[in-house]
């Protein structure tokens, strides 16, 4: 996974290239949160396979595609009208290929919103009872990934829906399962962080987004917390 | 397969249940070219499983569902986040599914498409040397299938496609293959008649777009005759 889904954090593809090659083992990387937003050299990192999804540069939903080295041989894992060279039945779904190739095209101003992301995360951490989750530096720019202590992370999205400000716990696969999260599990966030974890991802955002977003996620932290049976220490 | 998809029969499903039923075997219906089209009632016919596709009914490309009775069980092909009950993992395509379900409102006068496919295909079969394939009876209402004699149905397609009128040799699927058709073999349709077969799925069409249609085919079939090896005996 070159950029973790939940928390942002990009690993070394490279490295983990290096090794496959001189280990003489397949290398598949999930490149569906760093494709079009970090710089990706399949030659230079020894990626064999690569799996990028649409929807997470701005195309239309339910398209996506798959990167094969010429040399390496895959089996189809469905069969039936022989399209995309025998490798994927099923006519072709063009409005969406064409889709996915424009949204390259969107230019995303990187810098602009790291800035606004460093300053929603900053607002963010403010708020009592806290932490961010993963690493801040080695992490994507769009990623925010924070956990509010002793409060259920489901009931915030759900109260946050409502009021427009769109986010998740962990991963979106995730959202209907009320598992925690192997992710922030693996990185030993405590439990009762990790109930409470939100995933914020962002686009180009105003200051005045920033300030409406930080502070109905802080009433909504406030009045779950009130409700909450784990009270936070001062 | 509930309605052909080159020629556009219509097969006894409900017949085929029965068998099925009795035989104690699962019943899989291929229903992409019926499905809001013609009455499906899967528990009169015995359908365990149907498969349906969006395109088919003016809905967005690259959706598409199974139905599935509930009592049948059947295991993923793919695995990952769990979505769809555990049986389709992946972002579902919520544009897609919502596209799909508007799709079915569309109402389609189908007498009328029915009462224009007619004329077309009777302009068309006007043409020497040609020859509708599969019955003409039990046939959906917006299907022909015909094939000129001693040509090359995919210069066909090509040179029409140039012109503006769409259509397809076989199956949409074998569009990039050179195989005769499967379906047109089945059925004793003689070799020199098959290559030059033409399958054209109409939707509401003026008399004026009829009229411009045959002609385009006319001129075209006559054009590649002059070119071909095979002459027309008249």
């Amino acid at each position: 996974m070159h950029v973790n889904n939940e928390i942002g954090t990009i690993q070394d593809i490279e490295e983990i290239g290096k090794i496959c090659r001189l280990k003489d083992v397949y290398f598949h990387t999930d490149a569906v949160q760093s494709f079009g937003k970090l710089k990706i050299d399949v030659k230079k990192m020894n990626i064999d396979l690569m799996s990028v999804s649409g929807h997470k540069i701005n195309s239309p939903k339910g398209i996506g595609f798959l990167y094969k080295r010429s040399e390496v041989n895959i089996k189809p894992i469905n069969y039936g009208g022989g399209q995309e060279k025998n490798l994927r039945s099923g006519t072709e779904n063009a409005p969406g290929i064409i889709g996915i190739a424009k949204a390259l095209d969107i230019k995303r101003n990187q810098k602009q919103i790291k800035i606004q992301r460093d300053k929603l995360m900053k607002e963010l951490s403010k708020i009592p009872g806290s932490r961010i989750n993963g690493s801040i530096e080695k992490r994507i720019y769009n990623n925010i990934n924070i956990s509010f202590y002793g409060i259920e992370g489901e009931s915030l999205v759900l109260m946050l829906s409502k009021e427009g400000v769109c986010c998740s716990t962990g991963s979106a696969c995730s959202s209907h399962k009320l598992q925690e999260s192997h992710v922030l599990k693996a990185i030993n966030v405590p439990p009762l962080y990790i109930h409470g974890s939100l995933r914020i991802t962002i686009d180009k955002i105003s200051d005045q987004e920033i300030k409406f977003i930080s502070k109905k996620i802080k009433e909504k932290v406030e009045k779950l917390r009130e409700m909450s049976p784990f009270k936070l220490k001062e």
